[in-house]
Order: structure tokens, then sequence, then C-alpha cells
């Protein structure tokens, strides 16, 4: 027994969406059936819409339904500066965080060899173009502080360093308001060779 | 700085999902933006054809895109035998738990006063119509063990008594103040060996 075979089809579907098992997915259809038909219906009509429409900005490549982004589109960005992300989430971070004026580049992923993925797939023709034709002075390699992060970055350094543009990585060191004890060994000895003159 | 519109009014729909906050929706709109399209786009067409076409069993009231629901077109049921649940989940987690052989009738709720949910809100026209029709020898009352759960029994038990039907309540055994849908199958089919006589 289980329920009617439209309603286990959609327990199925549910399950694509990240960390939703099959009681998530129960929970999340009784929502919707139960108790939010006109919810479920938009949720529906918007997702279908978005994954069909949402593309890549035709510059930066992060995700958009427009040819080009609200951030590409802005006059009041430092087009000298290019900030290179894996992801549209990571760009979103930084730009919560404030602070930088300059524009962005989305690689959507990493290389991995073993997942087949190369510079072809992370829209390096792209990055070549928009490096061409803008006059970029710095380009920080903003890929995630992990060991594909890490080789994407030198890769990407390798590839921009003959073009005898600035290259900057961001700075590794314990974060913000956390407690030293809870600070992994390779961050501390990091945070340790990349200290910095005391200023009060 | 946000996504774009469309990305961001996709992650306001996802919020109609129960437990997705801010967070859980990015992710999740990520996901289906950045790795599996396709996978969005069957959640997207399931959960509108779900929405619009799943109803009610015409005869038990659970969720169902046919008149009637596999369970009532079984031969192989008791008919003299009538569970009365809250939920389809409810109903679901009693058959899961195995034991139990009759029918059901499905409220979708329970009374209560306070959010304006009467007898009318809970499908009671069609259960009378259902102990009418059927040879019914003996109700369960398997509402939940909470207080609004109790009371929905209490009521139920005043409107069949004067017919003559034999009324049980599940044994305590389930966990006062829990919810049948999240109760292990063993103590639910303990609960359904030791169910007692109804006494108001
Ligand atoms: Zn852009
Ligand atoms: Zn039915």
């Amino acid at each position: 027994m289980a329920f009617s075979p439209l309603v286990d089809q959609l327990l199925d579907a549910l399950r694509v969406l990240p960390g939703v098992g099959p009681k998530t997915a129960q929970r999340m259809a009784m929502q919707v059936l139960e108790r939010d038909r006109e919810g479920g219906a938009q949720l529906a009509r918007i997702l279908a819409r978005a994954v069909e429409e949402v593309g890549y900005c035709a510059r930066c490549r992060t995700l958009t339904e427009q040819t080009f982004c609200e951030l590409c589109e802005s006059p009041r960005r430092d087009d000298q500066l290019l900030c290179i992300v894996e992801s549209p989430a990571d760009m979103l971070a930084i730009e919560e965080a404030g602070g930088y004026r300059g524009r962005y580049f989305v690689l959507h992923g990493h290389l991995s060899p073993l997942d087949g993925i190369g510079p072809d797939d992370l829209g390096l023709d792209d990055l070549d173009t928009l490096i061409k034709d803008a006059a970029i002075d710095e380009v920080i390699l903003a890929t995630n502080p992990t060991v594909e992060g890490e080789a994407t970055a030198h890769y990407l350094a390798q590839q921009l360093k003959p073009r005898g543009i600035r290259l900057s990585r961001l700075a590794y060191g314990v974060p913000m308001g956390g407690e030293l004890e809870y600070v992994d060994g390779g961050t501390l000895s990091r945070a340790f060779m990349g200290r910095q003159p005391f200023n009060e």
C-alpha cells in the first residue's frame, strides 16, 4: 500500500531537492495537497518557468533570465576589478558581505578531471573574451578554499599571468567571531603565516 | 543585490514547503538550476498535475486522482470494520504497520472551533452516508492522541452511539501528545490489537 500513483510520483519528484528524504517528501506533499494547493500551483509555475528561462548572463555567466544580469548592467561598478567565483551563490555571499565594487565571472564549478570537468566546462573562452575586451587591472581568484578550488585558482593563474594582469587570492585566516580552539590546524597555520602588523 | 527577479521568485515560491527557510530555498534553487534542470522540470510538471488532479476518494475521502482509491476498490478488505483517521498520512502509517484489514474514513483534520473547523469541514455527511450504506459492525476512532483528536473522537462517538455501532479507540501504547504519522509500526499494530471499547 502506498498513496495513489500521482501522489507517489510527487513524492519521487520532490526527492530531486537536496536533503529531501522519503519522510520529508511526504510532509511536503501533504502540506501542498492538504493545506496549500495555491502555493503548490504557484511553485509549479515558477519552477517550470525558471528551469526553462533562467540562463547565464552573457558577460559574467551568473544565473539570469535576462541577457545581462543587473550587476553587469550597472554603470556604478569598477570595470578594472574582476572577481572569479565558482557559483552564483558565492557571488551573492560576497555582495552581501559588502565592500567589493568590481565585476564578477562565474565558473559554475571547478576543475575536476575525475568528473570530466575541464576548462571548456567553466566558460574559460568567455573569460578570455571578457578580459581582452575590458581594461582589467586586477583579477581576484575567489574559488573555494578547497583542494579543487585551489587547483582551479592555480590553473587560472597560469592562464592569466602572461597577460600581465595583477592576480590575487582571498586571504586565509581565522573566521571573524570564531574561537581559535575550534579552528582547524591548516587554517590556523595559514593565519599565522599571513599575520599582519597590529594597528590599534 | 539579490539573484535575478525570476530566481528570487523561485526562492519565495519554495518557501511554501514546510521547513524551508531562505538558506534552504537557495540551496534547492541552486541544485535545480545548476545541477538538475530535468529533475526540476519533472517536479514542476508533477506538482502542477497533482495540485490540479488529486482530489478525495468518493468513499473514504483519502487523497487520490481516481474516483475511488485502491483500498476502497479492493474486494479483500473487511466491510464491517471502519477506521476513522485525521489524515491520509495516518492511513498510510496504519497500513504500513500491518494487521488492520478493514476500511477507512479520512477527516482531513480535526474539530477546532477556534479555527472555525466544524463537523461540516470533516466530511461527516459523507461519513453518515457511508455508515448507512454499509453493514458496519465496529468503528475505530483513530484520531490523533492529542487534545483536538480526543475531542473529535468524543464528538464522533456522540454521533455514532445512537446507531448501535460498536466504537473503539486505539489502545494507549501510542504516546500522548504524539501524531500517528510518526509512530513506529510495532507500536501502532500493538495499539490496534489492544483497542478498547470507547467510553465517553
Ligand atoms: Zn552578469
Ligand atoms: Zn477510498
